[in-house]
């Protein structure tokens, strides 16, 4: 389904087209044409939040103008705290579902789980081609196998070019990050240039030597952009991020000060330069490379497939061969940086991997930062190695790792390239969005030519206006087991309090033609009720319907809410905990 | 039940008695003593590790000689996410227990929850005297009364004097820390001194005047120290930790910067030097002062109560009188730095709090780190404040914000003055104790004289020798709803069961001479199980039982588990899920 010749862009939808360069001067025809249209129809362009915004995950943005939409990624989120036995969270997709001949395809960024994890379940509501780059796509493709979805058209695009989809005209435009491939978008609209940053840092220093495409994004600030969307992820921190060569710098240490140990190297699958450099490092250092973890292997491999990772012959051993090397002759690269409960670290560091036997000899390196909410795992991971007798290097001083998002300082050169007349700050909670639209009001943007958007709120634009829209249909929506919706709001709450407070279950048998009650059961599960408690309980189930004739009960729930009420109080006084009761009737 | 006069040292315990001052030729003399005992009854010091070692939380040590036992600090911790329900975590003190008549007393290095929360729990199964400075006396004297403990002997010791507990005498060394009255001990034992640093920082501008008895421990060290256990809370963080005077300058420019608006400042209640700066800074710019939250009111007047606490007449004011004033004029002192659910700051935040309505006028400051695992609950809380209008300002650049625990120079510091025989790294995880092991190392000390201890490890010494002894029985308790213990594994397993997968009840009716099945009702909870899944268990269920002469089943387990097996596989195939299957038997 992938189309196997990169080079060439091609379409499966007939309703899109395609430019490989964009024509100046055909653009600015289209361009006067539009703006008669705008003004014959005073039609606007709907920028609709479907993800994203106010929260960092699920990235999903949606342009519509008259009878076309295009979608700007499609990613998931992982579940919180408050949703226990959730798979995944991804954007509920309903308008689109509603409006879905009038797509025009999705565009995109890059090939992280925020932008695209979403795209093998959106896919089953709405048909639409796909566009990304290579490593984008490649890794789109290994999703919707998974999920048997063969059939959707994937069209790979270069960054530089233009493709048409509807009346939107969009450019793809090379973008620094913490996976290959990464773009950014400048997207022309019946009533301006919309430009989105994707996920991007400025990297002078980039490991495949592809800067961001600063003199592009010049060029099209100059010319006019009407609203720009841009990543608010480290609008907290200030200066610039580092650039990911700094990284192999500091391995290359790493490497030098442990050349009689075995290495063991975590980090994100999916930073193919990261791994290039750790690939480049143990070339130089004449070690064998043995990948661990599914994801790696899967990655590496597809990476290495499409070009974008170069991986000498003979470098690369199965991982259950490392144990006939000597340890100086090894470095085993591996997924697990954020302690995830399966993944190879965390089961080398529990013991629980034969492949990787941890020792005093093996030092470490966690070449990642923790992701918020995941401290307690990493951590117990890394206290783990080091009870084995392991070195461990992790979020040191030293620049094991460096982040995929621009800086306060980056931001400011974007904003000031690409000068919008109105801005909408994008990937980021509240709190980054709102310092986000600081950042820009610090550079001269009026207040009220930003908006800071929430999921399901439509934002609509002309030429010189931008104002808030309807609110649509949108939100979150569960996978849980067999599918999408697994579990609604009722069944989480159901599932918080009884790992909370436990289950009582009553059942009780009534005699149908008597109503009388014949027989009494009660069961308590994740909470202590002692045998005692139980036999108090009971005698409370059983005084209370004997006191009523129970023919007289309207119905079950007017039954169960009696026994419930007959317990309540007593689980209550005896235990301090407020289980669900759970009474069930049964007439004999 | 405190002893009102805290300048005097008074014991209610025949068994202890207590000298003010060390003199020192009596020391000289018990010393020289003690190591003709050590020698003739090859007696050795024993520290037990009960809590505080491989996790940050739950301190407590025992030191036991001959007949004697003293134990050092009974704290708690908070529950981990694998801990669902589950109130408090206590220290196991199952060995103490049986050994509590000889327990000499219960010395507190102060008063947060890590070091004293554990104590209205654990003087529930062993009594003993238990020994602290004012503040941390007055904090679990508040905490004994709620759990209604009044015949506990509290006994205030003031920083430099010492106490003599059975063979050991314990002496009291001031300490800066983020909270009033806390201490180190330096514990002459039968075999040589033992120095406990307590939490520590060294303050060379401590807001009370009272730094660091760096005189004294170097006294101390100079004397000579058999073993140092000491802090390792920050030992990943080169440098030294600020003084707390410096958060005074930070806050400073907050109030000048906010002159015409409302200040909101939430920050730790036990803390009592952070509130001594933001009083002061109230008084400076002339606005009233109004608590918010229990603790911080509890606290708060318990500390100016014994003088720990400067509040000048006419301050306060009550929070439901804030409305009559001008926002100007009002500074809030509030609880929730850590976004906790029902804490003051979560509830103004998420609009529920009526005393209190944050706006677009309002500047909220908090003075706190996050502990990490609450960043999502903090984070959530200013994301809410920002919606509401609010300023917030958090973790950001400027020192709002100080530890309370040393540094790696501090610990250099400590460790060159102490300069111990032994040493044992404790208050840490396990790559804490591992990184400060090392530190002692990169200091001079010998590999084999420093050991890394975990909860249940006793250490025996002798004058010239440190190795591990038995173990013996130690770990978690958890308090759960009404008592303690009240979660063992098998509940909380059945939780976690429970909130990951849900539950089906099966119940089934069976006639009690023909063993035939009578009625079959099967409830789904937790997870999406629809009236057709529910149709199908049911007829699966009927199938199995039908097929098999109820007669002929042995006992309820093997009828509950023929009900469970009948129907898993379904399950697991309609839901994707293994949720708990609980079937309940009738007979009728």
């Amino acid at each position: 389904m992938l189309n196997s010749n990169y080079k060439e862009i091609t379409l499966k939808n007939k309703k899109t087209s395609v430019s490989v360069k964009p024509n100046k001067d055909k653009q600015q025809k289209e361009k006067t044409e539009v703006v008669k249209q705008v003004k014959e129809n005073k039609k606007s362009l709907k920028v609709r939040f479907i993800g994203g915004v106010g929260e960092i995950g699920k990235n999903m943005t949606a342009l519509e103008f008259g009878k076309d939409i295009i979608v700007i990624d499609a990613g998931l989120t992982f579940p919180g705290d408050n949703m226990p036995g959730v798979d995944l969270v991804i954007p509920d997709v309903t308008y689109l579902a509603q409006n879905k001949s009038r797509i025009r395809g999705i565009v995109i960024t890059h090939g992280h789980e925020d932008h695209i994890g979403g795209l093998p379940y959106i896919l089953k509501d709405i048909s639409a081609p796909v566009f990304g780059t290579k490593l984008t796509l490649t890794l789109i493709e290994n999703k919707l196998k998974e999920h048997r979805l063969n059939d959707v058209s994937l069209n790979c695009v270069k960054a530089g070019s233009v493709i048409k989809l509807g009346c939107f005209s969009v450019e793809f435009i090379n973008v620094n990050h913490s996976i290959a491939g990464a773009v950014g978008l400048a997207i022309t609209t019946p009533v301006g240039v919309v430009f989105h940053s994707g996920d991007f840092k400025i990297d002078f220093t980039p490991v495949n030597g592809e800067m961001m495409d600063l003199n592009r994004i010049a060029e099209i600030g100059k010319k006019g952009v009407l609203l720009m969307m841009a990543d608010s992820t480290n609008i907290e921190i200030d200066g610039m991020t580092m650039s990911e060569s700094v990284v192999k710098d500091t391995l290359d240490h790493v490497f030098a000060d442990n050349i009689k140990r075995r290495l063991i190297i975590a980090t994100f699958a999916s930073n193919v330069h990261r791994l290039q450099q750790i690939l480049d490092l143990a070339v130089k250092y004449k070690r064998k490379v043995a990948f661990s973890g599914r994801s790696m292997i899967n990655i590496a491999e597809a990476a290495a497939k499409i070009g974008e990772l170069n991986i000498p012959d003979g470098l690369i051993i199965d991982v259950e061969k490392t144990k006939s090397f000597k340890d100086e002759q090894i470095l085993i690269v591996s997924t697990g940086t954020q302690g995830e409960p399966m993944s190879a670290l965390t089961r080398m560091a529990s013991g629980e991997f034969n492949k990787v036997v941890i020792g005093k000899n093996d030092t470490v390196v966690i070449s990642a930062s923790v992701i918020p909410g995941n401290e307690k795992m990493i951590y117990g991971v890394i206290n783990n190695l080091y009870r084995l007798g392991a070195e461990v290097i992790y979020e040191s001083l030293e620049p094991i790792h460096v982040s995929g998002h621009a800086c306060k300082g980056e931001l400011k050169m974007l904003h000031t390239l690409i000068s919008p007349k109105f801005f909408i700050p994008v990937h980021g909670e509240y709190r980054h969005l709102k310092k986000h639209a600081r950042l820009a009001e610090s550079l001269g943007m009026r207040e009220s030519n930003i908006l800071i958007a929430d999921i399901g709120d439509t934002v609509e634009l002309t030429s010189n206006a931008m104002k808030f829209g309807e609110k649509f249909h949108a939100g979150s929506r569960f996978v849980d087991g067999v599918g999408i919706d697994g579990a609604d709001s009722f069944v989480l709450r159901d599932r918080i309090h009884l790992s909370e407070d436990g289950l009582v279950v009553v059942v009780v048998g009534v005699e149908e033609l008597s109503a009388r009650l014949t027989s009494l059961e009660i069961i308590g599960k994740g909470l202590v009720f002692s045998e005692t408690m139980i036999n108090e309980a009971k005698s409370n189930v059983a005084n209370a319907l004997n006191k009523v004739d129970l023919r007289t009960v309207r119905d079950e729930s007017e039954l169960n809410a009696l026994i419930r009420r007959s317990i309540k109080n007593y689980i209550f006084k005896a235990t301090k905990k407020n289980p669900m009761i759970l009474p069930v009737v049964m007439v004999v």
